[in-house]
Formats: structure tokens, sequence, C-alpha cells
């Protein structure tokens, strides 16, 4: 079996790129996950997707439930590395109703590579497919594009972290920029909050796109009541931010 | 002025997003480096991309010759700032052959926000422009599809840095997994052979791309003449890596 991980983007339709169009239209069978994900807006986007660029009148597509997390099993690596054994057997049960295709795809938010767990799934499935992916627009993309700033200054390096590093760890040392993605918290409140410098970004991408920028001390308080507006109204976000140290 | 900087993916033509298609189709003007480049390969490659998708017939193409650094100037910095500054009045000169145009765009190799001066450059027009930035597939995701490998551990941090920052300073302090771009010199034969495994790609996402990957100490020698082979067949290579420490 050939399983084909495509990169969608972080919600714009027009995210995708020929060659995830391309690959859409390659396949057997597209399994696309119907509940579980709780963000609303999300929930119809790989359809819609489908609906938008799907030319092959051969190519099925397969709906699945996506699993819940056990929020009962306390540690968190085992409540993630249950939820994904789950995940897997969710796609074989998935691909078991279409015995005979080969080829199979899942439609990937962002880019399979970055905080995705749909690579570590798919290390999951017996027999082992041929796995193959294609790249897609990240949200850390979208952030730095709707900003219109480069990630990086001149020859320097940036880590790309998440909101629980920076709540427990503190800044990362040895950088004066950093990515924060996976953020439930605002864990930007947990740093002094003079000399830095902030790019906000809630549902980068999307027509839901909302930004916000400026040294962290003047802009902290006026993200947290953006972000719980947005969150209020929209019953989700998903937010990411790039944090540099004011020289 | 409307500058729009469109990021066209790493040398796949299939790299580009339907958001970058309807960007090109939007200009009066695109400005297109005709020499300067000294990548034989990549030249004609955003020529051939606005011939397979450009469909307006009013937008025009321009080209321009790219300055190339002056290597008598010792100081790294000052050498890039001049070169920034010859490369904005280039852009000028050729926006001044069709003074009316309003819209104009740049194709930026990979994505404008990583390790890229396009954004740089543009801050350098006068009168400043309204900007706008089209995310495009990077090096990095186009390395990290081609071994079908996440980036980071689960909700671990990873930092992108530079082949000189590697060599001058070392493993960065924090991480387990680095991402090295902007390497001329193989700087991961610096580092002690034992306990880091490699990712390596050349020419990522194009026809021409080659990979390796396996612990460091048994496969450094094999990138090592894999990269020079290819670039002595080629008379270029662009190469990027990741690193992770073994557990």
């Amino acid at each position: 079996m050939h399983l084909t991980l495509i990169g969608i983007g972080t919600g714009n339709p027009e995210h995708l790129t020929l060659q995830a169009i391309r690959a859409i239209n390659a396949q057997d069978l597209i399994l696309i996950p119907e509940k579980g994900e709780g963000k609303a807006d999300l929930a119809e986007l790989r359809r819609t997707i489908c609906d938008d660029v799907l030319t092959n009148p051969e190519t099925r597509i397969v709906a699945f439930d996506l699993p819940v997390r056990d929020e009962a099993t306390a540690d968190y690596r085992q409540r993630v590395d249950d939820w994904h054994d789950a995940i897997a057997l969710a796609w074989q049960d998935a691909m078991a109703t279409h015995p005979a295709a080969q080829k199979v795809a899942l439609l990937v938010w962002g880019d399979p590579s970055l905080y995705d767990s749909t690579l570590r799934i798919a290390a999951r499935l017996n027999p082992a497919p041929q796995i193959e992916v294609i790249p897609g627009i990240t949200s850390l993309q979208a952030l730095t594009a709707a900003h219109a700033i480069p990630i990086n200054e001149i020859g320097a390096p940036f880590t790309v972290t998440t909101g629980r590093r920076l709540r427990d760890d503190g800044w990362p040392p040895g950088v004066d920029t950093i990515a924060v993605m996976l953020d439930g918290t605002c864990a930007f409140q947990t740093l002094p909050p003079d000399g830095y410098h902030i790019w906000w970004g809630g549902y980068v991408g999307m027509e839901e796109q909302i930004i916000c920028e400026g040294p962290l001390a003047e802009v902290s308080a006026q993200i947290l009541k953006m972000r719980a507006e947005a969150r209020e109204n929209h019953g989700w976000i998903m937010d990411i931010y790039v944090l540099r140290k004011e020289k």
C-alpha cells in the first residue's frame, strides 16, 4: 500500500500546491476525519478542498471518526501514544472498507513535518505502507506572510518551540528569535514583559485571520483580549507567534 | 505602489500554490533576475513558471541583471548591505521602464520569510510600497518531505541555523534537533562524529534531488562525495540538512 500525506496549508484552500492537487487526484482512497477535531470551521475544509480540486472519478472519499484523547490517562506522552494507536486503528478500519485500494492519502493541516502526528501514526500501520509526503504551507509561514516579516535576522538562528516549553523552561538559550506553536495558554505572559517584540496571529491564512504586533509590554493585553473574544465567537482558536529580543 | 513577494517553492514548478498563481496573474509587472544568481539550472525557472501559469495578457515581465556582491568589501555585513542597496536600485530601474505599473511582483525562491533577503531589499524602496507576501514551500519542508520525517520530536523544540553558525559556535544549546541552511562548507564535519543522525539533501524538491541519511559517523564521507560530484556535474549546489542527537 502506498500512503501519501498531503500538506494542505492552514485553511486557505488556495494554499494548495499544484503537487498536492495532482496527488489528490492520483489516489484510490482519501481518508477524511469527520469528528473529534473540535474545530467547527475546519471540519468541512477537507471536503471543500476535495470538492474544489478532485476530478478523478475513481477516487473514493471515506470518512472516519477521529478518536478522542483519554484525558483520564495522567501521563502526557502515554496519553498521546494511546491516542495515536487509536487513530491508526481508525485508519485501518476506514481502509478496510475499500480493500482493493492501493493508493491511499490523508490531507494534513499545514505540513506533515511540523508539529504534526500523521507520520508517527502512519508508522504504526501494519503492514507498513510506502510513505510519500507532499509539503504544504505551515502556520509559521502563514504568520510571517501575514506580517510581511522574515523570521530570521540576517545569518542568525531561530528556535521553534511550544507554549508548554516556553512556560516551563523560559526563553530558549542561544537565540534572539523564537516561534511558538501549540500554545493554549498564551505562554508569552510568563516572560518578563520588557525587551521583546511579538508578531501574533490567530487562524493565520484563513478568512478569520486576526493579527497583532508590537512591543510585548504594549500589546500583550490586547492580544489576550483579541484571542479570548475570537475564541468565544468561533468556539475554538489556533494561534501562533514570533518573539524577538529587542536590541 | 503595491509590491507582492510571491514564494514559488524550491524549483519544482508544482510547488506553486493556487494563491501564488492567482497573485502572478494579478500583476501589472513581474521583475525577473536574469544574471548573477550563478545557478544555471535556476536561471530559467521563473520564466518557466510564468510561461506555465501566466494567463493575464496585461502582465508584463521585465528582466533585470542581479548585481554581484563586491567581494573586495571585507566586512560581511557591509558587503551584504551594499549588495542589497544595489539590488534595490536594479529593481527601481526595472520598474522605471513601466512607470504606470501599480502592481509589481517578484518571484521568490522558497518562502520570503526564511533566510531570504527580498523583504529587506523591499524595505529600501523609496517611496515605500505596500508589501504583500505569498508564502511558498521552503527547502526545509522539501527536505523533510523527501525523507518523510517530522522535523521535531513530540513537543520538542528545534533550531534553524546556518552552516557558518554551526561551524563557529558549535551545536546550539537547548535543542536536540537542528536544521542547517546556507552551508557552503559541510559544517557537519566540525561536529564530533558520534551521536548524531543526519538527513541531508541537495537540490531538494527539484528533479535533480539527491538525498542521504544515516548516523553522521557512517554517512558523512558519502555525503561529502555525493555533494562534490553533484556540484561538479551541475556547476552549483544548494543543500540543506537536519541533524538530531541520537538517544
